[in-house]
């Protein structure tokens, strides 16, 4: 008699982003004329750039000719688009070897099998808010109690509020893997050095690890801020980087995303290169490699043209976070991120509920966002609003909340 | 302090195929002139079809304009995809909705995660011989012991030998969880229906749960074999089919499987309804989707013109299969499989142990294949050949074992 995994039943029922649409449909029911204007989810609009394209195209006619067809890969990616993502790492002076990048199908994934690797009797911290899936996927797996109290028992939260500027303070009690993510999703507030290199130093005085999220590392402008973990020295010993070209490059469709598993990577029972070893054999025996046309796709974004051209894509998205920053600003609201992240952190106006928030903009501005108490008990009385999106369209969503939203 | 996950120290260490490198690399160093023929690993080699080509074509150029560009997507598929597919299952006489169809990057991951969404105290039995994946992928669940005796402990064995036709008997004792592949990887054996209805009525009577892997079914040709395990009366309430289009249509590298969870299933605590939930969370919360090109050279493959052409594909190397078996015939070597599968099992000349056979194939023939015990213990005196290769590359390895292997 088969049993299911019970972890799933601890999962919360009303999952964020079916209720968003629930409420879109009533309202449009309602108000069938409306038209809704989506800045809730952030999935890229624009299309690829032109290298790009021709990488793909080039991806595809290898497959047509039977003296450059390819078939089963290196699970872990091609060795050329391993050496060229180590060799990004080296201009922002990290120095990585090939077998410590694994290719994968993306950033979600990634973030969400990772924890396998490690025992489920390990305690798990989060920024709260933070992105469902880190959470999500260790409730999966065991590692946390019910959900009570718009929180999981025996999950660490850690608060990013105003007063520490939307980046924690670093956990107390025991802690054993630690997701940090930055630019961050979903306040868009990007950690400094400094911020990184405390939790780089009490990661490697407990031997925690940190699961590092740099999927937005991409829109980071200012020169100063870390544009991933591996610029602190000593993060090579604590901490797995995941990243990936969705929002670089446009591939949230294509799918092409990697991890690093440095191999001074150490923790409580594995000494250096044992977990490296350890993610080596997870992917290869769960996981089968990237679409090899997403990796001749990659290899495009990669190249001097292709970072060019994609360094465009990054401004025309920023624009529009400046734009709905800007533009709510304007009125008086309160907004956080926008500036080196896609992603503005509204606080709600006159202390409502993010819900409370979500529905007035949905019925005064006809405009959709994403409620932060969505995303952890800290999001609450925040609003998530996403700069992907055509640049018209953000524009019309601004001057719609602009004129309409009564505040 | 984190720790890792133990069970990973379970793993078997000497795993095959990398033993299986190192030998022939030793075999190299000392015999630099030979050429080496590869028949060991079931990689598809010939290039895609025409219409396939364009489907993906296609794929990259939507990508390349503002009006067709799309982004994330559902993560268990298009729409148009899982309703082709379910209109491929209705013509082997099985009713599937499109919501009972999840798309995926392959078997592989399907076959490796889909014991996931089950409790780790289910009892898991696999064919012996087996596809190491569905081993591998619960031991590292935790759902075994350690490895003892050529065999993992708490591992539920089902014999597939020449007495029983390669198809095992129904278990004794407890099982939950029951691997069946057919056509069958190794050993290229096919399932009769009345085969796979006795573990269907075996698994309704006992509530467990059957993952049927069917990624070899375009190989049959017998219209008397069953291609899915739907054309079995009961099978909706007790079985997960999971395919793909990696050996059909040489998607090997272009990514794209999928896995049938039906509403109907159900097991001890889980209403009909209760998995196909499940996988469905399991799916949108660790995996974003299959490549949208990947997704529209599937519906190129499905489309009459591409199965036209997929089925050249498989007679290419099914030619190849009916080359390797008549040729290792003729010189007396016992075979089984290559019919209906592309798969040859080689009884060992005079009681050989599997790897002594390789050690012999390789020095004597210059021929690699994969030693059988690798897959398991009751596959010790069996060797797979692949029919995936150049048809004259294929041809050139049997004339060699011909001439040259001492019998």
């Amino acid at each position: 008699m088969a049993r299911i995994n019970p972890n799933y039943g601890k999962l919360e029922a009303g999952y964020l982003f079916p209720e968003i649409g629930r409420r879109v449909r009533v309202f449009q029911e309602k108000n069938p004329s409306a038209r809704v204007m989506r800045l809730g989810i952030g999935n890229t609009t624009e299309p690829l750039t032109p290298t790009v394209i021709n990488g793909l195209r080039r991806g595809v006619d290898l497959l047509a000719d039977v003296a450059t067809y390819t078939g089963y890969g290196d699970e872990q990616g091609e060795m050329a688009l391993r050496e060229s993502l180590a060799r990004r790492y080296a201009r922002y002076g990290a120095s990585l070897e090939p077998d410590e990048v694994f290719v994968s199908d993306g950033a979600k994934p990634d973030s969400a099998n990772i924890q396998s690797i490690f025992g489920v009797d390990n305690a798990v911290a989060v920024q709260d808010p933070a992105y469902p899936v880190y959470v999500d996927t260790n409730v999966i797996a065991g590692r946390t109690g019910k959900w009570k109290d718009a929180r999981y028992e025996g999950l660490v939260y850690m608060p990013c509020t105003e007063e520490n500027g939307f980046f924690p303070d670093l956990p107390r009690g025991k802690v054993d893997l630690i997701y940090i993510c930055s630019p961050n999703n979903p306040t868009g507030s990007v950690a400094t050095k400094a911020q990184l290199k405390a939790f780089v130093d009490y990661a490697i005085a407990r031997r925690a690890v940190i699961i590092f999220d740099a999927a937005y590392a991409a829109f980071i402008s200012n020169p100063d801020l870390p544009r991933t973990i591996y610029e602190v020295e000593g993060a090579r010993r604590c901490a797995i980087e995941i990243n990936s070209l969705s929002k670089e490059a446009g591939f949230t469709g294509v799918r092409l995303g990697w991890a690093v598993v440095p191999k001074a990577l150490e923790c409580e029972d594995g000494k250096p290169g044992v977990l490296n070893r350890l993610w080596f054999r997870r992917q290869t025996t769960m996981f089968n490699g990237a679409s090899n046309i997403a990796q001749r796709g990659a290899l495009a974004v990669l190249s001097p043209e292709g970072q060019k051209e994609c360094q465009g894509l990054v401004g025309y998205y920023m624009n529009n976070a400046r734009v709905i920053r800007e533009g709510l600003e304007s009125v008086g609201l309160r907004c956080f991120g926008g500036v080196n992240a896609p992603y503005v952190w509204m606080k709600t106006p006159n202390g409502l509920s993010s819900w409370e928030c979500f529905d007035k903009m949905l019925e005064e501005a006809h405009v959709v966002g994403t409620p932060g108490s969505g995303f952890g008990p800290s999001g609450e009385g925040y609003f998530r609003l996403s700069a992907f999106g055509h640049a018209e369209d953000i524009e019309r969503a601004v001057a719609s909340i602009r004129e309409n939203l009564r505040l």
